[in-house]
C-alpha cells in the first residue's frame, strides 16, 4: 500500500512513504524484534538520514511484526575482556554511550516521530517509545519496564525520559522497580500515551498516519521549531527557554510560511507550505 | 455586582474587586479579545501594579466577552524594515522579549492568579493561561494551540510552561504540533486545568471567586511564599529548592501570621491575617 | 505477625520485618503522630541506618495508629531568642535545614520506600509522602497541604517535590494555596499515588507488602540503581542523566546479578539474587 | 571637547559623544559620586536607552569628578516601616531587586561598556565596574570592596560578578572579607582590569576612547554578538554555549557585514560596516 | 602563646584561640600529617562544631609540624571485600562520599577559613587548601597534586575546586596531570594563593592571624553573608546569584550591625559588632 | 626523527609517534594552515580515532609549518541557497554544529592534548587551542581573536571556552572585541598558556614532548580520569562534580594501577602502568 523507501531501509528496519511527507519506519527482525547491536546501529543510521531530509515532515515508528519489540536480544551481548574492572568499565561506558546515541537519534531527528505500538512492548521498547514525540497504543498492547528482571537499571533512556514525559512519579517508579506488565489504560493514566486505539496494529497505524498527515500539512518551519523548543523546554527553566525561543524565532519569523499563512488567513483561503529541502 | 477598580483598568482590560482582597481582571477587546501590542502592554502594566499592592490577595483573569480569546490579532502585526536578516533579527528579538515579558507579568505578580476560561481559548490564550497559577474551564470551552497554523512555533510561553504544568508529554506535543481543538475533558486529562465547571462564563467565574476568596482568607505571607517557592521549585532541582526555601523561610517564619495562627489554633478560634500593604 | 526490628525502632517510630528483605517502618506517636523534633530526629536516624543495610531491599513507611499523621506538633515549637531578625534568621535556617535533612533521609536511603497511607494525612504527611518513591492510599484517606492555614509556606519538601512527582500544576497549586482537604481519587487524578486501595490500614498495608515483596525479589543492584538514576533524572536534563547513567552502569553491569539473570533466562529457570551486605 | 549627548544625560550622570559611535557616560554627583536612589535610577534609564540605539557602538563609563565613586550614599537610605520582619523583608527585597536591575542595565546594554576608573573606587564602584565588559584603571586608583565595613554583604553585583571575572578566588574573598584598599597593580594581578594606565583621569580616558574607537570600527553584528555570547558563556556550560551560539549565528551569519568583510579581505581593501539603527 | 581550645582539639588536630574570635586549627599527626580516616573524621567533627559557634569569627588552618601535609596515609587504606565489582563499588562510593564530606566541612563552616601553608603541601593538602576561603603560602612551600602518581584521579576536592578558584586552566591541568612540584611563585601566578609570605611557618601564621583579626573586627552578619553568597556565586549564574542575594539580604539588612555601622560612620566613630552566639 | 603514524595522518594533518605513547599531530596545509571543511573534517576523524586507542597516552597538537594557523580559509566558504532566511538558517546551523563538533573532538578525546604553538595563531587557532588541555607558546607567537574583523562572533569555541580557561574577563573581552594581536607574555598574563618557551617551533615542541612524556609515564586510569573530571568540573557546580567524581572513582579505584602504585611506593620502587588497550 505504502511506497517503499529503500534509502531508509536495512536488514532489521524497513521504511515506506505512508503519504506525501510521512515516512513509516518499521522494526522487522523476526520473530520478536529483539535488538542486537547491528539492529540499533541500523536504526541510528536511518534516523540520522531522516534528520537531514527536510521533505520528510513527520515520521511513524512501528513494527511490521505481531508485536512491537520484546526488548534487548540478550543472547547477543558483547563480551569485554580487560585486565581489571576499571579498564573494563571504560569499554562498557563506550558501549552504553553508543547504544544511547542510537536511540537518542529518534529524539534528535528534527521531525516529529510518532510511536505506534501494539502487542508486546517490553524493555528497550520503552526506551525507544520515550524517545518519540507522540505515542499511540493499540488496546492489545502489553508494556513492561523489564530491566530489573535481568539485573540492570535501564540505561538507554527509559529512566531519563519517562518520568519527564509522564505525570505520576509514584506509578513510574513502581513500574520500573517491579518490572510488572501494564496495559494501555494504565499507560494512559500514567500519561505515557496520547490515546488508546481500539484494535491492533492496523488500527493504531491508521491513527498514527492520520495524525502524521495533519502535522505534515502544517508549516515545517513551525513544526520543526515546535519540536526543537519543546525539547529545550524539557531540559531548561522557563526563563531559559523563553530567552532561547526568542533567539530561535528571531530568524524563524522571517520565513515565507508566516507571511503566506497570514495572507491566507486574511483571504480565508487554504495555504500550502513548502518543504525544507536537503539540510 | 463587583466594585470597579479603575486603577487596574484600561481600554482592553478592565478590573473590579470581586470581594475583599480578590481582584477580577477581564479581557474586553470586542469582538474576540484579539491581542495587539497596546492590549498586551496594558495587561503588562496592570499586573505590574497588582504585584505592588499587597492588599490584593488573589487575582482572577477572565474575559467579559462570550469567549476567552481568539489569540493574536494577526491583522495588526508590526513590520520591521532592516537591511539584512541579521539586523531584522535583532528587532524581532526585542519585540518577542517584550511580548514575553508582558505575559510573564502574570506569573511574576506575587499573588496567585486564577485563570477562568469559557468559550474559545486559542493561540495566545494558552500562553496566558499557562502563566496563571490555577486554571478552571467552563464545560463550554474549546482550546487550541493554534500557532503552527500560522507558520510559527508558539514563543510567548506555551511551549515553555505547558509541558512543565501538565502530565502527558505525548498529548502536549500532539496538540502543539497539530493545532487541533480540544475540550475541557481532554484538558483535564492532560493535567492543564484543576476542574471542569459545568456551564459557561458565569459558572466558571463563580468557582474562581470561591477559590480566590478561600485563598484570600489565608495568611498572605504564607500564600505569597507558596507561589514564590513553587515557581522556584519548577525551575530548580529539589535540593536547590530546599536550600532556597530555608533561606526564604528564615525570615518569613518571623511573621506575626505564624504566631497568630498558632495561638488561634491552640485557642480553637478563627484567625484573621493582616494584608501586606504597599510593596 | 511481623518480626520486630528493634535496631530500626525508637520511641515514636517502630519497625518490623514484613518478610525477607522488607522492612515496615511505622509512625507510632499517639494520638495523631504529631511531629516534634525528637520524632523527626528518630526517623532521621532510622533511615540513615536502613541506607547502610544492604540486606533490606524495600521499605514501607506507614502508621500504626488510626491515621497517618496530623502533621507538625505545633504545641512543641522551638523558640529562638536573638538580638535582631538577622541573627534570629541564622538560627531558624539551621533549624529548617536539619528538619529538611530528616525528611530527605527517606529519599536518600538507597532502597525504595513505599508510603502506605490511611486516615488523615495532613501537613507534614505530604512532605513525608513526597519523599517516598511509591505511594498507595487507602480509600479512607483524607489529605491536606495544611501549611498556609498556620501561616507558613511548606518548607520541608512538599513544595519542592510534589509538583515534580505529579502531573497537574494547577491542581497542585490550588491544593497548596487553599489548604483544602482532598481524597484519594483526587490524589490519583493529581498523579500523587499509584493506586487507591479499597479499605483502610490493613488493606493498604497488604498492597504495600505485596509490592515490596516483588521489588525485594529483583536484583538489588538493579533496584538500587533504578532509584538512584530516577532521582538523578528528576533533577537533571535528559542528556546529563544519560551521561551519568553510563558512568553508573560502567561498573554496575559488572555484577554477578546480570550474569546470573542472563543465564537463568536462557535456561528458563528462576534466579535468586544475593543481597548487598553492609554498606 | 566631546559633543554633549543630552538624550543620555540627567542630573547625576552626563553623556557626550567621544567620537562617531562612542558614547562617554560620566558620573557627576559632587563631591564624591555617592549613589542615592535617584542617581541609580537615572543610570538605569540612560543605559536602557543606549541599548536601543544601534548607532552607539561602544560606551565608556567614567566619572567627571576627581574620583570614580565613594560608593553608596548612606545618608540617604530608605526607611521601611512594616509590622513584622517578614513584611519588612518583602519591601527590602523589592528595593534590592530594583537596585540590582539598575546596575545590571550596564551589562544588559547590548554594546560593550568600558569602565575607565581613577581616584577612589569604593563599594558600589566595584559592583558597577564588575558589570562593565572591559576595565582600565589609572595608576592613581584606590579600590575597596567596602560593604563589610557598613555591616552588609555586597548585594548589587560585586559578589556575583567579580569572582567570575577574575582569576584568584583567594584574593577576591580576602578583599571582600577585609574591605581593605587595593591598588591597580593588585587589581591587575587579581585579573580585574585589562591594564594599568599611568596617570589619572585624562590618561585612562584616552586609553578607553582609543579602545572604544577600535571596537566601533568593527562589524556591529559581530561585536554585539560577541558580548551577547560571552555573557551567555559565563553563565552556561561549554556545550550549552556552543549550541546557543549555533542558534545565534544561524541568522547573524546572514548579515551584509560578513559578505562585505570577506569581499574587502579578498580585495585587500578596508571595510566600513553600517550601524544597527533603532532597535 | 595562644589559648588552647580543647573543645576543638583531638588527637591529630589541635586548636587554640589566636585572639578574640580567631581560632587557629593545626594539623599535628607526626611526622608528616599523613591523613588516615580517624584524622579526617576528627577534622570533620571539629569544623562541624566551629560552624555552630557564632563567636568564632575567623578560622586559620595550618600545621604545627615542619610541613603542612604529605597527603594521604597510603599505608592505612581500607580494604573492601565484596563478591563483585558492582557491590565493591557501592562500598567505595560510600567511603569517598564520607571523605569528601569531611574536607567539605571546611567550606561548609560558615566562618571564613584561612589556609596558612609552609613546607610540603602534597596531594590531599591541595584538596584541603582548595576548600579554604583564603590561602597564604610561606616562601618555603612546595606544592604537588600528587594523585596521578598513586594511580588515581584526585577525588576529595582538588579537581572540583581548584580550577574554579584559579585563573589558568592550562597550568592547573598541567599540574594535575604531571604531579610535578611547584613553588609559591607559580601558585601565585596560577591564582591559587593571595600572597607569598617570605619565611616559614611563623611568618605565614603571623600574616594569617593579622588577616583573621581584621576579618573578626567586621560585622559577622556581613562576613558570614559574604562567604555564603560567594560560595553560591561560584556555583550559580550571575542572575541566579543576584536573586538569591536579594532573598538573603531581605533579612540580613535588618540587623543591628547595619544600623550601628551607619550611625558610627555618620558620627565618625569606630563601631564594635556583637557576635552571632550559638547557632 | 619521530616515527610516522599513518593511521592518524591525512592530507592536511599528519601524525607521528614522538615517543612511546605520545602522538604528535601536526597541521600541514601550506602555506598558512588555513582551514577549509576537508581540513577540519580530517582533524575530526583523527581525534575520533585517537580517543579509541588507549595506548596513546598523551597528544601534542602543533604545526609543521612556520606558523600555527592563520585561521579560517575564507576563500572556501560554503554557499547555502534557500528560499528564505529561516530555511537558510537551518542549513547554517547544521554547518556550524558540524564545525564545532570537529574542534570539540580535541576536547572529547580522552587523552590529554597539549597545544604547542609558534608563529601566527589567529582566529580559528584560538578556538583550537582553547579545546586543548595544556598550552605552551613559543616566544615568537602572535595571537589574535580575529573574528570581529570578518563580521562574525567566534562560534567554534573561543567564546565558549576561553573565558572559562583564563583569569581576566576584562582582557578576554577586550581581545575578542578589538581583534588586536597579543603576544605570549600577554597570553600568560591572561592565563591562557602554562608557560612561554623561549624560541620557536623546535623549542616549544621540545617542551611539549617533555611534558607529554611525563604524563605518559603516569597511570593512564588516573590521567584519563583527571581530564574527564576536570572537564566535568568546568561545567558543573562543586557539589555536582564531587558526586560525579565519587561515581566515577567507585570503579576507577578498582584498577591494578592503584594497587601497583601503592606497592611500589611502599617498596620504594618505580612503577610501570599498563595501557588501556583498544577502547
Amino acid at each position: 500500500m505504502f511506497t517503499p523507501a529503500p534509502e531508509y531501509s536495512g536488514k532489521f528496519v524497513t521504511s515506506s512513504l505512508a503519504s506525501n511527507g510521512v515516512l513509516l519506519v518499521e522494526l522487522c527482525r523476526a520473530p520478536v524484534n529483539a535488538f542486537h547491536q547491528p539492529m540499533w546501529e541500523e536504526l541510528h543510521a536511518i534516523f540520522g538520514k531522516i534528520d537531514l531530509n527536510g521533505d520528510i515532515r513527520a515520521v511513524i515508528l512501528a513494527s511490521s511484526l505481531k508485536l512491537f519489540s520484546a526488548g534487548l536480544d540478550i543472547t547477543a551481548q558483547n563480551l569485554f575482556v580487560a585486565p581489571d574492572p576499571s579498564r573494563r568499565a571504560l569499554h562498557l561506558r563506550n558501549h552504553i554511550l553508543q547504544f544511547q546515541a542510537a536511540i537518542s537519534s529518534i529524539e534528535r531527528c528534527r521531525q516529529p516521530v510518532i510511536g505506534a505500538v501494539h502487542g508486546i512492548a517490553y524493555g528497550l521498547s520503552i526506551d525507544i517509545l520515550a524517545a518519540c514525540d507522540i505515542r499511540f497504543a493499540a488496546s492489545s498492547t502489553s508494556f513492561a519496564i523489564k530491566e530489573v528482571d535481568v539485573g540492570l537499571a535501564a540505561d538507554i533512556g527509559t529512566l531519563a525520559r519517562l518520568p519527564k514525559a509522564t505525570g505520576n512519579s509514584s506509578l513510574a517508579r513502581e513500574l520500573a522497580m517491579t518490572a510488572r506488565t501494564f496495559g494501555p489504560d494504565e499507560a494512559l493514566r500514567l500519561g505515557f500515551i496520547s490515546q488508546v486505539v481500539q484494535g491492533g496494529r492496523e488500527e493504531v497505524l491508521a491513527k498514527a498516519v492520520a495524525t502524521a498527515d495533519l502535522i505534515a500539512s502544517k508549516s515545517p518551519i513551525a513544526v520543526v521549531g515546535t519540536k526543537h523548543i519543546m525539547l529545550h523546554s524539557r531540559d531548561h527553566s522557563v526563563q531559559e527557554n523563553l530567552d532561547y525561543t526568542a533567539t530561535w524565532n528571531q530568524v524563524m519569523l522571517q520565513s515565507t510560511d508566516l507571511r503566506d499563512a497570514f495572507q491566507a488567513f486574511l483571504a480565508k483561503k487554504p495555504v500550502r507550505f513548502g518543504g525544507l529541502g536537503k539540510l
